[in-house]
C-alpha cells in the first residue's frame, strides 16, 4: 500500500516565534508522526499550502483538486485547518477511483497535549478501509463529506442531524 | 456509536518503579489517550487482565472470549501485548455481529516516544468501518486475525506471505 | 525552605485558540512543571499578571515591586516573558534581603519541546544558592540583573561585555 | 564557563526493549535536554559507566575519583543512579578547586512525565553558584554530600536530620 499525504496548513501546523511573539504555520509534523507510529508502508508527503484554512480560496480548492485528479496514487490523506475542512472536502467529491481522508487537529502538533496524532492515525486506518470516495477523520470518528459539520461552540465534527 | 476497550496488559501498560528498578504492568492509558484524541463517542474501558502477553494462559483467552460471548456491545477495541496479540485475536473468531480490533504498541504508552497513541486511534476508526470479525491494528495497517504475524527480527507486524 | 512563585504572562504561559486561530496568555504551567520534577519544598504560586512582557508597564513594574516589598516571603521566582525580562529585574534590585530569580521561556510550556522546565528548574536552585539580590536564569545560565540582555537576534541571553 | 557532564547510568538513562520486554541502561539523555533547554554555555558528555548504581562498586567510584582528579575542568554534572548517589558523592570529597554536583532521577528520562530535565537543570544552576565541593541537586533541593540521604519509602532526598 501507498499513501500520498498532502498538506495544507491549519492549526495542526502551527508553531511559535518568540521574538515575534507570533503564531505561524510551519513544516508539517506529518513525518514525525508517522515515525512515533512506526508505520511500515509506503508514503510520501506533499506541501502544497501553508495556510490558515478560512484563508484558503476557491482557487486554492481547485488547485487541490487538480492535483490529486492527475496525480497517480489511490490513497491519499490530506491535513486541512478545521474551520473549511468541510468545504473542501466537499469540492472534491468527484474521483471514482480514490479514497481520500481529510484531517486536522484543534490544538497544534507541537503542543504537549494534542489531538493531531490521534487524527492523523485514524485517517491512515480509515484510507485502508473506505470504499472510494471522501471522508473526514475527526473527534474520534470518520465521517462522509457530505455528511459532516464542524460545531464551533462545542468545538468538536459531528454528523448532520 | 458506543465503543468497549477491554485491557489486557502488554508493553502498552508498562510503568516503572524506582525503588526496585522494576518495569510492571498498571493502569490502562486508554482514558488519557482518548482525552488527548479529543474523540466524541460514548466509550467504557474493562481491566481484564495485567500481563505480559507471553503469559496469557489458554483459560485467560478462554476468559476473553466468553466475556466478549456473554457482553452486549458490538464494537470492542482490545490492549494487548505484541508477543501472542496474534493468537489471542485468533482465539476470538467466532463472533458474527461484533468488530473487533486489537491492538497494543511495540514501547510504553508513557513514554515521550511512543507508538500507543497512533495504534489506539487507528484501532477506533477500524472498529468503526470493518465487516464483522476480528481484526488487528499494528505497525501503521489493519490485518485480519488470519492473516498476519509478529517478526519479531524486524520489531513490525506484516502479511503472512 | 519556602519559595513564592509570582506569573507575570509572557511566552511560557501561551496557550493557543483553535476556534479563534488565537494564542493567548492562559494559566501557568509552574504548577504541573514543579509536579512533575518531584520536588519536595513548600511552595505556592500567585498569578499577578496575564500580559506579553511588551505590554507591561511602569504602574505594572511599581505593583510587582510594591507587592514584594510588603510580602514576608525571602525566596521568589518569577516568571516573565523575555522581551523586557531585564527591565522588570532592574526595577525590583532594592530589597536587602531577599532573593529574587526571573524567569521565563523562548517557546510556550505547553509546547512539547520547550526550554520551559529547564528554566524554572534552573531559577529554583538558584534561589536558594544566591546572595540576596535580583538574578535571570536563562539560556542555561544565571545572570546578575545589572549585568545581561537579550539578545534577540539570536534569541539569546547573555553578559553584557 | 564550561560544564563536563559524566553518565554512570542508573534509571535516568532507562530504555525499554519490546521484544524482551526488558529495561535496560541506554544511550544518555544529557544532549537532548541541554538542548531542549535551550543552554549557551560550553559543554562535553563522558559517558563513564552504564550500570544500575546497585551494582556500582568501589572500583568504579575509585575509577570516577580518579578521572576526575585527572581532568582539566572545574565544573561537573555527574548523572547517577539515585540508590547510591550518596555513595558516591562522599567518594569524591577531596578536590579543593572544583564544584561537582550529581543527579538523577527517579523516572527515566525517556518517560512523558519525568523529573530528569528538573534535575538535570538544577544541577546546571548550581554548579555555576556553588563553592568547591560535592553536591546533589535532587527533589527540588541542592544538598551537600555529607548532609543528605535518599528516604526510599517516601522516594525522595532529605536532609539528615
Amino acid at each position: 500500500m501507498f499513501i500520498r499525504f498532502v498538506t495544507t496548513g491549519g492549526t495542526i501546523d502551527k508553531i511559535y516565534f518568540d521574538a515575534l511573539s507570533r503564531f505561524e504555520v510551519g513544516d508539517s509534523p506529518v513525518n514525525t508522526i508517522l515515525g512515533e507510529g512506526l508505520v511500515k508502508f509506503d508514503y510520501d508527503v506533499v506541501s502544497m499550502f501553508r495556510k490558515d484554512s478560512l484563508e484558503l480560496t476557491d482557487e486554492d480548492r481547485e488547485e487541490l483538486r487538480r492535483f490529486i485528479a492527475t496525480d497517480d496514487a489511490a490513497h491519499y490523506v490530506i491535513t486541512h485547518g478545521t474551520d473549511t475542512m468541510v468545504e473542501s472536502a466537499q469540492a472534491l467529491r468527484s474521483f471514482p477511483d480514490k479514497r481520500i481522508v481529510l484531517t486536522g487537529s484543534l490544538s497544534p502538533a507541537r503542543f504537549k497535549t494534542t489531538d493531531a496524532v490521534f487524527n492523523i492515525a485514524m485517517a491512515v486506518a480509515a484510507v485502508q478501509l473506505v470504499e472510494p470516495g471522501v471522508y473526514l477523520a475527526m473527534s474520534g470518528q470518520i465521517f462522509t463529506a457530505d455528511n459532516v459539520r464542524k460545531n464551533r461552540e462545542e468545538n468538536r465534527f459531528e454528523v448532520i442531524s
